[in-house]
């Protein structure tokens, strides 16, 4: 931490806060500059609230120098994480693809589509059980009915299954059918269901929250971690800006940065963001080729009839489209992206 | 709802929708214009999802007309919801100040601090047992132990307690000691913790998200209302914008918007918005003068020893200061401020 | 400026940077901590582009410590600029009101209505010549004519007169005309008609950009004031954000800051960020409260049949009507808001 | 346009807003819905204001249907536009690359740079000799001296060369020299500046506003072409949000966005949007990836001594690198990259 003082700080003023800092049993460094003094802090574990400094008189600004996210980041880590959910490796090389409905809307609808998905090279079935709707008034998921069709999906196809978790009440039910814990982007800062999936064994997918910094996304983990579950992959989905065409403002900027500063896989969906089918495949082919780690789409055979969101979700056919396509860009960043049953064909 | 068509789009293309709507059981009115056609549809009761017609060919947009809230909303109820908490009136001629500790942190600063709070103006104290904190590694409240110590404060001062909730999990402790349910910012989606305090019989003030539109925010607000409870307060407590210099970017004009479209109460919490003290006296100023039916601040006899947030803590002085600029203020918006053991002091 | 290292940083590193900050003819501080060294810089005059050390190896961050600006901040002038305009003092005890049409339109609605603002507070006019307009296709001001009707309706009411100047071809129109020059949020960083307003013996009214920080608006105004205009007014007018039921989002913690960290005056200009009649008179209201110099509005006889912006223009009667609240907040903040030809009618 | 009235609204209301459209020359089409009633409105050539039908006694909310673009929109022209600049071609099969320092510096500097730019593959030279700086006192550029060196630089190379221009009084230099002249997205709407270029003869690359919608954007593009000069590449740069780790949030989405309703081409600058250099490779192959016409990219032989943002310039050699990534992305969007005087190289 650096306490910067104001230009016409006394010295008694510095005193002060050297003082404060020795009462927080750190160590204070003064640093007389030309016009001002800063004053170093070293010695601190944990992170020290800037605000016992910021208001004594003379200080002009506190600024925090040390990061506070550690189970999550390189540099404790210096290894990629990989995650490994049945036979799919997440963080490896092969890009991972997650694809499936929004909704889980019928045993026919999620069973038939995950075979397409499948024979088309996706890795993993995603598709809601219980959704987390703006309005009270619209659809809510089929709830355990939808996990159970999800695993049936899974035993007929061989994809393991993610699937969002919004509550603490209903995680054995989860862990009971999903592969993969879904932590929805209004629940990243859901403190208590983030404390509890990283006690549960399964791994766990995280969005970033609409409106969340580099750092809170990273303290999200970190809290996920700090409980023991070590299986965190970090799910950029769109951040929340001004600009109304889109849904959201899809970030892929975060993919190379969080790669550089986290060890943790990074997926990229870019269906949320897109709000629309015709921006979902540039997104997500521009996300492999930022180096996100994989992607995960909504796919729909009648995107006309979904019971949600179908204004987003790919058809089949696009979906094939798709895979064609990142088969192509894999290479560019040093990645496979063969998938499915016959990538070949 | 209204169903734009391309310039080019041809009268198939029109007949399509128009079938598509008549299946939908809605009626639908072809607008043919100069250069496209628009089509308006009537006769729906709840939300129709736009996505079930903006793919159709031919289609250039999907306009929604009705609004998703009902029950918080002036067209359903046009007079003023007025919430009473014990001797208080939230909503009505007298403005409302909440004002306490960020966390409650002893049994001594609470109850003197609340003394204090009360000769000074304050009609409720606030304070944290629970607290919502970035990082996992920080201070995360006294638990049941805080409840208890504001619920002793009440009982010495009178002043009912507002107080956070995090989970279901819970409800039955804030139950048995607060008055007021505080749901935060970031639990302003957590759909089942709404649904929850949707059957208490405890008022709610709900927090607007940090990145929450209006209508989403009154939606959470619909959620709580349509289980049965109607006392909830909507409360303002900035927004994340790009701008770096405040916490939040505090919307001071949601609350004449607020106020216009819903009967709810509207408070105002500048201390989260301003992260620092100096803001915080002018915008609860500002915050009565645009309107809000009351603020809620926090305030602490120490704030350099605080455990949270330190820096946006008024002190007890700050706090009287604030609360004689108020009674100036009030008259112009036909309010009072008058509050406290002694007013006319 | 500090130099913060990677915790595996190495000796070698460190002294690398140490070598490049002295090449710079500056000095370094090594700051050597627990876990890493941080660099602390002293002994520079002007800004040092932080990119110069940041690449260098083992460096983890560069973290600016001076602000770069300097006539415009209190550091440099602790005591209040007060600005003369006619007879009307800016920045002075009483609040400056700034009232007129978006567009000037007519000699004859120019004329009536600033003699009834001059009659119910208003301190000076404003009224729009030359009109930035996002289309192309809409009306784009009357030019000089509109400069004209100007000058006439001072002669008529004795109001100084606030009007736009959008390019460097036009200044001396506006200099023989107008009493004070805007320059508009569009224009903020235009940073040759910046230099030549500083140049012009007209106080400036600067408004904020719609996405600036208060770092790159207070650099605008010094971009003015390097070049030896010391008379230059801020003016917030609602920065953009995700909120989408205004047209802006105004922002007014950055009064109280504006005011702590420069000498200049705050103006604050409701009309443009609420976008909305009903919002205007609680938003100025609010900013008065805030503690800003003054509050600039559009009034216009009739808004319907406004050429511009009709939809945010207050009614003669709304601004009688807001002038009457102001009265009552001003003292509030110490202020006084008399005004007008026969204040105490 | 569609103008939605309140629930309670009284046929008296709906009668009013009906004449005041006929009253406008247009034709009003009132379809009673089942709790409210909307009006359509038809027959206009021109964008309507929509305040003057908002502000009616009944009135809810008034919806504008057409799109205020004409000439940069697809409904216009369906087939893209392909802007021809010496023997590149911008918008057709083979996508266009850019490259060149921040500032130009020095003679040296920029051809030498530029020679290794045309091995490795780009198309066209960028670098800056009048340059928008944020504050007043860093380095402006070395005005006409850097446009001769750039006009060198290409005489050496034959690369085109694009270049920022500031203001009006410096256009002839720029159509002197430059081959591209660049708006910058802080004068993305300063008409002036876009009117005068729009009378130019040399094609146009226009920056998009860091706070700009895309509906802004198209219309800033609008000046241009409504002025005759059709030749305008759309850039996005990246734009303003909460998220603070980069400069700006490159918004990717608009790529795909732009290229379905407008016909001109679309580059990307990734290195403003990003800031630093490791960021800036990803989101180069992202851009390609979305379906971009062509990334802009700054190149220095020596980032660290550049004067003006070195901290996101490529090295030459990681420029090479790009390339190479490029070829191998662009079949996935049915593209070639061949580029470069020998590119089977």
């Amino acid at each position: 931490m650096l306490v910067v003082m104001k230009a016409n700080a006394e010295q008694a003023d510095v005193d002060r806060v050297c003082q404060a800092v020795s009462d927080l049993n750190l160590t204070a460094h003064p640093i007389p500059g030309k016009s001002r003094t800063a004053i170093g802090i070293t010695g601190n574990v944990g992170p020290v609230d800037p605000s016992l400094l910021s208001a004594l008189p003379g200080v002009i600004e506190v600024i925090r120098v040390t990061r506070p996210y550690k189970l999550t980041g390189r540099e404790m880590q210096p290894e990629d994480t990989i995650i490994r959910v049945g036979d799919v490796r997440v963080g490896g090389p092969e890009i991972a693809v997650i694809a499936g409905p929004c909704s889980v809307e019928s045993h026919e609808q999620t069973v038939s589509g995950a075979r397409h998905l499948r024979e088309h090279g996706a890795h993993m079935l995603r598709g809601g059980a219980f959704k987390p709707r703006t309005s009270p008034y619209t659809f809510q998921g089929l709830g355990e009915e939808g996990l159970k069709i999800l695993a049936e999906a899974r035993e007929q196809t061989g994809l393991p299954v993610v699937s969002e978790l919004m509550d603490i009440e209903n995680i054995e039910l989860a862990e009971r059918y999903v592969d993969v814990i879904q932590i929805g982007a209004r629940n990243m800062q859901n403190y208590p269901l983030l404390r509890r999936v990283g006690r549960s064994s399964k791994p766990v997918l995280l969005k970033r929250g609409l409106a969340a910094t580099l750092e809170e996304f990273l303290l999200a983990a970190e809290y996920i971690m700090a409980e023991g579950n070590r299986n965190v992959m970090l799910c950029e989905r769109g951040i929340r800006t001004f600009s109304d065409y889109s849904r959201f403002t899809l970030d892929l900027s975060v993919v190379p940065e969080l790669k550089r500063i986290s060890h943790l896989p990074v997926i990229v969906d870019p269906s949320h963001a897109a709000g629309r089918r015709h921006l979902v495949i540039p997104l997500a082919r521009a996300a492999i080729a930022a180096g996100a780690d994989g992607v995960m789409v909504e796919v729909h055979a009648e995107p006309n009839r979904a019971r949600s969101d179908g204004a987003q979700a790919l058809t089949l056919d696009m979906f094939s489209e798709l895979m064609e396509e990142l088969r192509i860009i894999a290479p560019a960043v040093r990645r496979t992206a063969s998938g499915g049953a016959n990538p070949t064909a």
